[in-house]
């Protein structure tokens, strides 16, 4: 996938710039800002772990509104964990932010991301935001999406244009994250601006239904962080949804731009080398495919057979069995790409091990199980675990 | 902990033999066998897994009887996914037994680990069963828990001797596993033995209250096989549990065996150097102290800084709050041995990384949570996540 090069959506500027807050010193962009020139409509996303960190309280308190107009983000540290204190420092933050841009406080969100349980360097964040301000530009979200990085290796940026009935719209997302949790927490951000016209009631379903089969839908460690947020901002400068049809291509367009993020933070997963989707089918509903997905997705023994591109299906089908989705093993089958190991329960009959090998030696393949029982579905993406992650993460403050 | 050398209980007798299940000719104890030289009381707790091995499904379907005479164990084989072939070649095992020992073959137990979707090499493992039947001797135990290892790297032994109103009886334990479930899914299987006059309803009651505390409260990799077993037979030919303070001291004795070979399960976890208490305290109730110790016991994060001995904290207080116990950040403090970390959701003043790091080299020790707000308590056991695990795990076929 080639790098988004055109950043541009009509009604938003941004800027980043380097605020130290990791004290080394490297001029390392650590502070962005999204601004829009109006009124945005809103909606937010945020993890559903009970210590939530202060920009996540923050935000859910300010999304009531439906409206905003700027989004303050530093990586580098999490404010999470911080007490009373914490939520002060997001707080004094965003009214500075509205100071300098001459808008309401209230209208300002935040987002952090690093390490937990420290507080915030304010006084020289502080001192950044004027120049953050003064840097705002069109094209200022390519350096955004690399100060919102913390261990990942790379931007995660995608963007689509639609013919919606009254004109193009653009739809362009930047995200952050190298697993569903990463090291220290380092989280999973999204932002995603649109010049479409759409009312913020609309907006937050659209934004719901297209994060439930992208950002919830990926696994790298199966941790879930305290700041993990995806913020949605429509700018309103361009056409409304004016038709039915409009309303499915403005959807489709949101999901598959969600869809893409995800996919790039799961490849970009801490010491991942695979990235491979566990399809579950047959299932008696939905609910019931998605436990199945995620105990195979989640499982370390299969992660671990992953790195090793070892068809050991017995891990599979175990997964399954302990999921907590209704199973009989005599209705299970399990297919690794398009090899058949598993029918009705029974080994398949001529199954050989090297052809499972071949496809589990691809950068990304399929894992599908049907449990025969009904028509739920569901797909989650995973990564192989390997001993580069358990590097990484025993490494990563000694 | 010194290895037990006293593997008499009064009634049983053991034996063990190589039947080469794993092909691989060095003579390998491989099936192990225990009887009872009258009808013992009899129970089982066994795996939730879905999957449920075919051995499981016979052990479920006889001890319905309350009593039973004998257990067939083999390693190298899990017999299970292995279709109704499996179903048919455990039955089989299983009566060849009791012809040989004169017995009704429904009063024979069978117990199976190692690789899944495999048939069991039936023929070589019923020639095995006369010098297995032959073999039998009271001393039996010791060879009998050997041959049911896999990747374990010992075997896993402990009794007690109690002193009952009427005479001293004996629990002993036997178990393997490296892992709640190890590669393959090789299972963690235990079998107690004692000599008390037990009727099996009782039995049963004091068998499930004692894998409560003990082999279900301890964590690997927070996969469950699909051949976890804890059988436990009573051969009568000791005193009956005469009085209050016998049952009590019963049942304090088989949840001590219990327990102690848990936690020898646990220090023997596939590449695993340390073992980890994780001590829930102060919430709404013991199930959502559960929820709590589980979250921080499995999290891949929680379990890499535990083998960097690195005090991240951050990551034990977002398990916590993902767990889905019912949590306030501002009533949770949490401990590394002695060293207060957090109290009542702020971090403690004059907390020295370098006090936790010395608690966090050691083999063992505890990591304290209060959620501030009930009585409910819960304590699992869990090992640091090395590198050592993902090779063990990666490689185990290739």
């Amino acid at each position: 996938m080639e790098p988004e090069k055109n950043f541009k959506v009509p009604g938003f500027s941004a800027s980043a710039v380097s605020g130290d807050i990791r004290k080394k010193g490297d001029g390392r962009l650590d502070m962005g800002l999204i601004f829009c020139r109006g009124d945005a409509s809103a909606a937010g996303v945020f993890t559903r772990n009970s210590m939530a960190a202060a920009p996540v309280i923050l935000c859910r308190e300010r999304l009531k509104m439906g409206t905003a107009r700027a989004i303050l983000v530093n990586s580098g540290n999490a404010n999470c964990m911080t007490g009373q204190a914490g939520m002060e420092d997001a707080r004094e933050l965003c009214r500075e932010v509205g100071r300098l841009l001459e808008i309401h406080e209230e209208s300002v969100l935040n987002s952090s991301t690093g390490v937990v349980g420290v507080p915030l360097p304010i006084e020289d964040m502080g001192a950044a935001l004027g120049p953050l301000v003064r840097g705002l530009s069109e094209d200022g979200m390519e350096p955004f999406s690399r100060a919102i990085l913390t261990t990942d290796t790379r931007s995660k940026t995608f963007a689509v244009d639609l013919d919606l009935s009254g004109g193009p719209v653009r739809v362009l997302g930047v995200a952050k994250g190298t697993g569903m949790i990463a090291p220290n927490m380092a989280t999973m951000l999204a932002f995603i601006l649109t010049d479409a016209s759409v009312p913020p009631g609309e907006l937050h379903g659209i934004l719901h239904g297209a994060v439930e089969g992208s950002f919830n839908a990926v696994t790298v460690d199966g941790d879930t962080s305290t700041n993990d947020t995806v913020l949605m901002l429509a700018s309103g400068m361009g056409p409304a949804l004016g038709s039915e049809r409009d309303r499915l291509l403005f959807r489709d367009g949101v999901g598959e731009v969600c869809r893409a993020l995800a996919r790039q933070l799961v490849a970009d997963g801490e010491g991942a080398a695979r990235v491979v989707e566990v399809l579950v089918v047959g299932a008696d509903d939905n609910s019931q495919a998605k436990l199945a997905a995620r105990a195979v997705a989640q499982s370390l023994l299969v992660k671990t057979a992953l790195a090793a591109a070892d068809p050991n299906w017995g891990r599979i089908a175990v997964a399954v069995g302990y999921s907590g989705a209704g199973v009989h093993p005599e209705d299970l089958s399990l297919f690794i790409g398009n090899v058949a190991i598993l029918r009705g329960g029974e080994p398949v009959s001529g199954y050989r091990e090297e052809d499972a090998v071949k496809i589990m030696v691809r950068d990304s393949y399929t894992i599908r199980i049907s449990l025969g029982s009904g028509t739920g579905t569901a797909s989650i993406l995973t990564t192989d675990l390997t001993e580069e992650y358990v590097r990484i993460n025993s490494e990563y403050r000694s």
